[in-house]
């Protein structure tokens, strides 16, 4: 039984303050800066020889910093002979590079995968991967974690009555489907369709949102333009009103104007993207995702299945 | 005999063109660009299947994201049938971490060697390595070229008389002799050292420097802290005048500031690493190493032996 430590880089570092409190135990000692010319420099400032180690990234905006500094900090865990090194990677970037779309395309989420190997990775532990098949991308043991719980805890909270989810698109009716499940409402879909090239797309609504209180979800809101034309097709077609919610608030260009000017009522979201202090605004509501990390950690290290966590 | 490709990355896009030129073809088309979120996005516009292709690109500041184009790009070639793909990276960033100086550090020299045969590289072409083991960090072949010749050439036209070539530590009397070894002069070595711990450093000079004109050598220039205060050591202890060189400009932070405050005459450097306008002073001269890896290209799409290109 060997001893549990937790670093922190430089993506989420309340997040991972918080994850160790949970666990009950203190941030192990190390520092990430940069040399002059921009070069990444790790000190990890206590002995690891032996430990079970679990290392909070996520790899978000900036996403190259922040993968590099993952790649890098277990490279120095392995050579200092960590046990295990188990990185713990909130919002997985580059996710949506899963696969040829075009010709000579890269597949950049496996590229991902690979590295982290190559580096020392012994097993990922990640949040709502934007396509479950990037599980497939690695060889070493990958939990996958789900935020609708967390969300629906929420909205369970609110009360609101008369609820209908909704997806934004095709690809997403899985996950409306969860969260409706938990929230026992029924589901609508937006069906956007192209009636011909270069004619504006149809928002097609198919199921029943009259007078309903809608609530959107999706895995990722970066840009904000699907959802926000979403929210306001909802709103013409009748809905009483619009909550958004979703697992990792990218939120990047346009975004918070978007939702700022959209009838989107309330915006949920979790906290594996740390949000700067402009895009915290009224509209914004922001859960923890430690509890939750923080028990996959503890059910990890004790060798039990973390599926349990979803029920 | 399959075809020759030339592809460039953001790192070094006129030293690309200048390479294609000398070769006589023209840069591969392609385009890297970022999403709203900071991932990178790279599009190749043209079929290489089957094709042996080059990539020149330096991992200079921004590193990360140098780096990660390149292993993004390798990733796409890879997967769009390229009979070879030989990464051209004229300055090899994170080459001073090559080493445990202390306990618990990484080796991002080595992971980064790693990282590039994980992407898919299948050969290494290189200019001044900050240490020659590094090549013993591939299992892919490696073709280290030497800048010493281009600088040689340079102070050869300049006829300067009664030289002296001095290496401003211990670590670089080689290289310093290779350059003396063209030029047909003496060297001198600063050997510094400290009496006693937290004692001022002592600029001790080990060799005849009096009268002389001085050129100081070294691979890379970062925040030109050794190299000023060895130039202002030679102009103190008698030298004529002092020139500096190196291959890799890296000049972070103070360093244009100390050249332009320091007894340093000229400095001569090479375009493996692009100066940004306020960086490119009436001291400084860039020198190209476009026609040496243009040469070391065609040479080894031929089959030929690279180490010709030193004599
Ligand atoms: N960071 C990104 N931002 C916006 N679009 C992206 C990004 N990465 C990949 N894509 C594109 O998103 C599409 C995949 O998204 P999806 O269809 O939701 O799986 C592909 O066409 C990609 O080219
Ligand atoms: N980017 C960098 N900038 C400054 N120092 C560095 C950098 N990378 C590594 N180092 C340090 O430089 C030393 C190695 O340089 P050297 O002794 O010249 O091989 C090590 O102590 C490293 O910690």
């Amino acid at each position: 039984d060997s001893t549990l430590k937790v670093f922190t880089l430089n993506s989420n570092i309340e997040l991972a303050q918080e994850i160790a409190k949970h666990i009950g135990i203190d941030l192990g000692k190390s520092s990430v800066t940069s040399f002059s010319d921009g070069e990444i420099q790790i000190n990890i400032e206590e002995s690891i020889r032996g430990s079970e180690v679990y290392i909070i990234q996520s790899t978000s905006d900036p996403v190259n910093e922040h993968l590099m500094e993952l790649l890098i900090m277990i490279d120095a865990l392995k050579r200092a002979s960590a046990k295990t090194i188990n990185v713990v990677i909130p919002y997985y970037g580059y996710a949506r590079q899963d696969r040829k779309a075009r010709a000579r395309e890269p597949i950049t989420a496996k590229l991902v995968a690979n590295l982290l190997e190559t580096a020392g990775a012994t097993r990922l532990i990640t949040i709502d991967l934007h396509a479950t098949q990037i599980q497939g991308f690695f060889d070493i043991p990958v939990d996958q974690l789900l935020g609708v719980p967390i969300l629906a805890n929420y909205f369970e909270d609110k009360k609101l009555e008369d609820i209908v989810v909704v997806s934004p698109d095709h690809g997403g009716v899985t996950r409306a489907r969860k969260l409706a499940d938990r929230l026992k409402t029924p589901i609508a879909i937006i069906d956007k369709r192209r009636p011909r090239p270069n004619v504006v797309e149809v928002m097609n609504i198919v199921g029943n949102i009259e007078g309903k209180t809608a609530i959107l979800i999706d895995d990722i809101i970066d840009t904000a333009g699907t959802i926000t034309l979403a929210a306001n097709a909802l709103v013409e077609n009748g809905a009483k009103e619009v909550y958004a919610c979703c697992t990792h608030p990218v939120l990047s260009g346009p975004a918070i104007e978007r939702i700022q000017n959209s009838r989107i009522k309330e915006l949920v979201v979790t906290n594996t993207i740390v949000l700067p202090e402009e895009k915290r605004t009224d509209k914004v509501t922001q859960l923890s995702v430690a509890p939750l990390l923080g028990e996959a950690i503890i059910r990890v290290h004790e060798q039990l299945s973390v599926s349990k966590l979803f029920d």
